[in-house]
């Protein structure tokens, strides 16, 4: 499966900067990336983990030079398709495939994990001591389940899942589907890449109905001791930290970043790309639309501090009397001043919505 | 199956004007009937939808004579039941009914599709070649699935949905449970009819843990190249236009219609019976109250137009101050005009919900 | 399994008041308790449960001495572990367990009921007559399902689930997972008591992709005649009224109990430990942060009464106007009295947001 930089190069037809005869063993995104391996640099952002890292990866696509880089790297003028391209050399699609019935032959199944004979179990899984897989669970092939698990009936598990040790999953939980993303090619939705995975790091537990979808071309992780209740939703490469608390129905979009000790209240929406910091907290129904310090408690939609937030919640119940507060103001300005005659503030751009509601 | 119309009449106890000898072969709602069926005409809306095709259909049931539509009608007391008995006459229920084991020999399954074997595939199935039908999966009576379909595991299809060709659908989704509406008899919620279907068109691609309902008479559609997100839910009779994005965590109340290309973001409830625009894009969380026009950006709940709403959150955040003002303002004018002795703005109406927030 | 309360009191280490030779035969939480049950009684609207019972338990366990409650008492340190130990010793966790293949021959199915062979139906089960079990239904240990029930395809029930009779599930819904309750112990959150259950009444009809939790000690409960949606959740210990209507994707949090006839828009959130009268509405995609009283319908984020909330959102429409009229009788007065030269109101305590939204 390994392949030369310079042979990497010519499958996706770009530019090769630096030693062509390298051996890259994988392709992983940015901040995922291992030395042995070729990454993604696209944004500033991608450059900014590049420089936290000791030694991101070997090599990396981009889709113009970066000099400020030392390592070679490979200029496409589509770097997402190149990216795709070479991924999918050395990790290529498992799926959608049927698999057998029961347990495949070719999975490795501890001697004490149970297993009920109406789950299916695909080839290439793993699945460790004392795992308890319930009726009519799917694991498809090439996921890895550690020790002491407890899967309840009807989740699937698309291609390569990881899963630590000690990890519950409540029944109907989907993880591994495909992300949300899609270009348009003449005037139709073409999905993007859908080559990553899910990982699940010790002590998880994930409620029932929760839906994580794999990452682009990496995985979307759930930190450590992270705990996820029934109805969230998280999107495609999503980082999640260590020791959160996702409520009922959160929905986190695509490539959100949680720190440690992250609490979403029921029903928060968080927009792509945000990142939090640890022990954010979001309260019920918030929509997080720009990232968030840590140590904060954050409210509303959009959302700001809570106290900020609480005390616009107290003031829009003030609306009707500072609405009548200032028409008195202006009919006493006028008894002092009435030869400033000015014409009525013009109302046209407020009333056409004013139908939308009860006016006062 | 057949009736002339004259039998129909007798069947409901209505009234008929026109010609009894027609024969009628089917019967569906206002905007899905053919010229050989009969249809229901209950609101302008209906005569609207009515007024915007050729020949809509043989005939329609209504509550009061219309005498402004020139083909056969049925004058019924009760117009909802009535139409409810004539369209279980042409498309008796099929369910609930429990299925035979795996795959029914009175389906007929193309020679290439494959189908595992935990599912169930009930008779009168149809399944294109090419489609894969992973394990759990659950296909009621009288489903038709084309060509190039992957339906993952645990998805429940009811009783007569229909997928076209080149759809997926991701793991647990559940397409075709009864609509949530209900009447009240006695102190009690009575369920509506429960006689549709859903139908997907072609290469439509729905995500994990999503449910779209039946409609109560006809079919609730999703047009062609409709992406879905996961956890997204579509009440019954709406009729979804082609390449739509809707988003995770989307709500959409009965009845409602969108264009083409329209974008619902992540949470986006719409109430019953809106109508969007081609091209409209919704933002987050908006919770939309009103028909909106095309080619438009909307946000906010109640959603307004997106600029309009974008000055409201600033604004909002700028009330604390706007009350400040408010204050100092009024302390110039007094001491302008002392004499303006008027009690304090009665703040009775606020103060009994201020108890609600934190006051500032 | 009967204990006598000085039996309890060793078991837990608590500190017994009253009669230790009285035989207790259950625990149950404060409002499930019968009298010959122990109960728990940590607050003071658990005591004001307590109140309002003729007779309600025979004993409770407390963290301080309740001197003006006339039954037995154990009063421990830490009440709610002790109370934990008492009820898992009256009812001892029967999972996770992997149940056999189909109908265990330790379940009780009725002559008439009919039940799909890849369904699971575990040991100690009760089916009622005529009651349809769809395929892939998953039916823990001690569960028990009236008569004339449908359950639809991969509908999850964990143990002890409770059904009673003509009540509809729909595909994929889930009963009975665990609570959504931690306390942090050493920086790990971990897992309160999870040995309830979830019970519901006749005539009630739950949607798909439904999720219920089980109660902490007692029951989650689902009144008689109510309706819920799809993807609605529910968490533990809510004691959902009669004849509610729980539209599509609400979520209420722990702990909260309806009225009857209570209706619940789509997306609707409930704050824990809310309490809704008889025939309050709530606004689709309001956030309810207080107690309601009955027959007055709310909206809004946070919910106030639907009238302020409407004259709240059109005159949030009306801002832009009111600050630039705020702006002109500033104007106005400094003509008037050009002395008063006070600087300009600060807005640094705002200023910091305005980077969320474009100020207007």
């Amino acid at each position: 499966m390994e392949l030369r930089l310079e042979e990497i190069a010519t499958l996706v037809g770009g530019e090769l900067h630096g030693d062509g005869s390298l051996l890259c063993r994988g392709a992983n995104p940015a901040g995922q990336s291992t030395t042995e391996e070729i990454t993604l640099i696209l944004s500033p952002a991608d450059a900014a983990i590049w420089n936290t890292q000791a030694k991101p990866a070997l090599a990396f696509v981009t889709g113009s030079y970066q000099a400020e880089i030392n390592v070679p790297q490979i200029v496409c003028n589509e770097p997402h398709l190149a990216f795709e391209k070479i991924v999918a050399h050395f990790r290529p699609p498992l799926g959608p495939k049927i698999p057998g019935v029961g347990c495949s032959p070719f999975s490795k199944v501890a001697a004490t994990a149970e297993i009920h004979p109406t789950a299916t179990i695909a080839e290439d899984v793993v699945i460790g001591e004392r795992t308890k897989i319930m009726p009519g669970v799917v694991i498809m092939a090439a996921c890895t389940i550690g020790d002491d698990c407890v899967i309840y009936p009807h989740v699937t598990l698309y291609e390569r899942t990881e899963i630590a040790n000690r990890v519950v999953i409540h029944a109907s939980s989907v993880l591994g589907a495909h992300g949300f993303g899609y270009r348009q090619e003449a005037g139709r939705h073409v999905a993007k890449a859908q080559l990553g995975s899910v990982k699940i790091e010790n002590d998880v537990e994930i409620g029932a109905s929760v839906t994580i979808d794999r990452g682009s071309y990496g995985a979307t992780t759930i930190g450590e001791g992270t705990k996820i209740d029934n109805q969230v939703m998280i999107a495609h490469n999503c980082q999640i930290g260590k020791h959160n608390l996702l409520c009922s129905q959160v929905g986190i979009a695509g490539s959100c970043t949680t720190g440690d000790y992250v609490t979403l209240a029921g029903q928060v929406g968080l927009k792509d790309h945000i990142t939090l910091g640890d022990h954010t907290i979001i309260g019920a129904k918030a929509g997080v639309m720009d990232d968030c310090a840590g140590n904060q408690f954050y409210l509303g939609a959009p959302a700001i501090p809570y106290r900020d937030q609480m005390q616009i919640f107290a003031l829009q119940r003030k609306l009707p009397e500072m609405r009548k507060e200032l028409k008195e103001l202006r009919k006493q300005l006028q008894k002092l001043a009435p030869s400033s005659d000015q014409p009525e503030t013009t109302t046209k751009p407020i009333s056409q919505n004013s139908s939308r509601g009860e006016a006062a």
